[in-house]
């Protein structure tokens, strides 16, 4: 068997030593409570400003608008959910897009429940909204506009910059959320330049430990809280700061400001491998993810297979993708994603999600063909496969 | 200068070595997110489940009532919010105590301006709320009961058993909360046979990692979510989960709850050392704590001081308590609890809490006793002293 080739990294991605050995130090020698008076809880928070300072820095924002929280979901819920509710005047309705993630689309169903409007802004084959339906949704009732910057299924990346022109050009106060979880270290982004109101990160995408994230919020725009309690996080997130996390979150957000060139071109140069390879090797498929989408995420289609059953061919093999495709994670319903991209049936079950990092290497790319081209055959003449409901 | 002598547990704790070390592992080997198909996510769901069969079984409950949460303020909003808005139609009234932990408070007092009425119980001089008072509070509109066991001030342990049989007498719909967090892993509660509905639970009181909780939910029960997305914890609390976290937490838990009475009785060893040493060295103070508080916890007031000053010199030496009387915190106002239980003016400005750990010995109590011997007088002398609004 291979060693591991770990090609799933838009799900998770193993942290930096770096940063695993940071957060050792830190819970055993920084252990303090950052909201006790003596010297254990000033040098906690010391190490907690260094993080914000690292991640303010990478953002060109002020340090007081990054705010940290237990993880992306937890970002893209306060952003919306504490931006509504602190701007009740400002308007009832509100506009996504069709391929957000849960942590937004949830959030958006419980919404229209208590009397919220949202329009879901629909995406062509490239995963790419409509800057026309977008023009003609805003109304002076808009809100909030929230748009994940990077699609984590395929890496479509919006046009977030035409996105906000026409956005001011017809309502300057409805505010821009932006779920940047698979964008945030891999391309740049300055919220503040580019009127970004505000913005969700999390540290498990970026080498960094699970359970950070973190939300900028443009110091003018103000929040509800949604977790009550000691008032930490300058009031909007209660509960004792997760220190050795937090610090963990700032190490690799360092780590990965210092290279994000560097590894956009290795990613880049890994993904054209895959490409390459694949069209010399393999039959029936179809790259889904749009030419001009983030390299880090390559999501193809085999015809004639279910993406499940060549995700365990694959495991076998010790290579590690993600379906994302017909069973969109452990919930057997298709893409809603690839749904709105209008993929064809026979290519909608066979879809699977690579998505790559800078621990990947050309020579694990390789190996990964080499197993598909093997694989796919066989598992193409088995009947037998699990389907999904 | 001392060694660290640290007794700011119920502030937070150091984490055991083997915490540390476990959630390393778990970080550079069990890296994969919970939600994948693959053995990577199978590996890391494992692990969580681990955890939460260690901490069901410490309290004697079904693995699938135990939720993990990003700690003890989440767990304590969750339960309250969770609960009143998946029970619409249980009741507009609830009731608590005067001496709730911020994460409670607040709750409540946003719950009021929404539409809930609440009864807060006093508590009298030993702190403990007055069960009268709770019998003649319970209506048919009683929803929710939430009950701090252990107080985080001055250690007093609520009468959980009374309070629910008269809460069983009068309305067997209302709900019981007890915010365990400074309880759990050091005295034994069994929510199932006490007839507790909820219960919050944080890791890093029990020498876990900051960062993570749990929150006990009897299956009868039904909450609505506080954070939406992809449906982890069985549909109650969206979000990756915080594998190493989790996996720290279920250690901390493990170890905690294997030297449960060992360490009661530790610590209550050093709480009594502390108590006769003071009796023998130090003039003019006064011990807050109810003699039959839990050990691990020691409120104690010098006349003619303000805390915060002796805090700062105690930290000069090495030693670590907490104000968490005069100025509660950060916060400079005069501690709730304190007022509750009727302590004069003289003393309470002069309150210090100080809070044990396994971690602790007698040689560190005498070290400390012998420090207030030398820093008392001097700062009695002293007449600047910072003052608090």
């Amino acid at each position: 068997m291979n060693s591991e080739i770990f090609l799933d990294n838009s799900s998770t991605t193993k942290p930096y030593d770096e940063v695993i050995d940071l957060m050792g130090y830190i819970s055993k020698e920084v252990y303090g409570n950052p909201s006790s008076l003596h010297r254990k809880g000033i040098e906690a928070e010391r190490e907690v400003k260094k993080s914000r300072q690292i991640i303010s820095d990478s953002l060109r924002v002020n340090l007081n608008e990054i705010y940290f929280t237990s993880g992306g979901t937890e970002s893209n819920n306060l952003a919306i959910m504490g931006y509504l509710y602190g701007n009740q005047r400002k308007g009832k309705h509100i506009i996504t897009t069709s391929v957000e993630h849960p942590s937004v689309m949830e959030v958006y169903e419980y919404l229209k429940s208590t009397g919220y409007t949202v329009d879901y802004l629909n995406v062509d084959s490239n995963g790419m909204v409509n800057l026309d339906e977008l023009k003609s949704k805003i109304t002076n009732e808009t809100a909030l506009i929230s748009i994940i910057l990077v699609n984590n299924e395929v890496g479509a990346i919006q046009p977030i910059n035409e996105i906000i022109k026409i956005k001011d050009s017809i309502n300057k106060n409805t505010v821009i959320h932006v779920d940047a979880v698979q964008a945030f270290g891999k391309i740049d982004i300055f919220p503040k330049s580019a009127g970004i109101d505000m913005m969700s990160m999390s540290s498990h995408k970026i080498h960094g430990p699970k359970g950070v994230g973190a939300l900028y919020v443009n110091k003018s725009i103000k929040l509800n809280s949604m977790i009550l309690g000691g008032g930490q996080e300058s009031l909007l997130r209660s509960g004792t700061e997760n220190v050795p996390g937090i610090c963990g979150f700032g190490k690799a957000a360092e780590i990965t400001f210092s290279k994000l060139k560097e590894n956009y071109k290795l990613v880049e140069a890994l993904k054209n491998t895959l490409v390459k390879e694949l069209n010399n090797n393999i039959e029936d498929y179809r790259i889904i993810s749009p030419d001009e989408s983030i390299p880090y995420i390559l999501n193809i289609a085999f015809g004639g297979i279910k993406s499940e059953v060549l995700l365990h061919h694959l495991e076998e093999k010790n290579i590690y993708i993600s379906t994302g495709s017909a069973c969109s994670s452990r919930k057997k319903i298709h893409s809603r994603v690839l749904k709105a991209m209008g993929i064809p049936p026979k290519y909608i079950d066979g879809a699977i999600r690579i998505s790559f990092s800078s621990y990947n290497t050309e020579e694990q790319i390789i190996t990964t063909v080499n197993s598909l081209k093997e694989i796919l055959p066989r598992i193409r003449k088995t009947s037998a496969q699990r389907s999904c409901k």
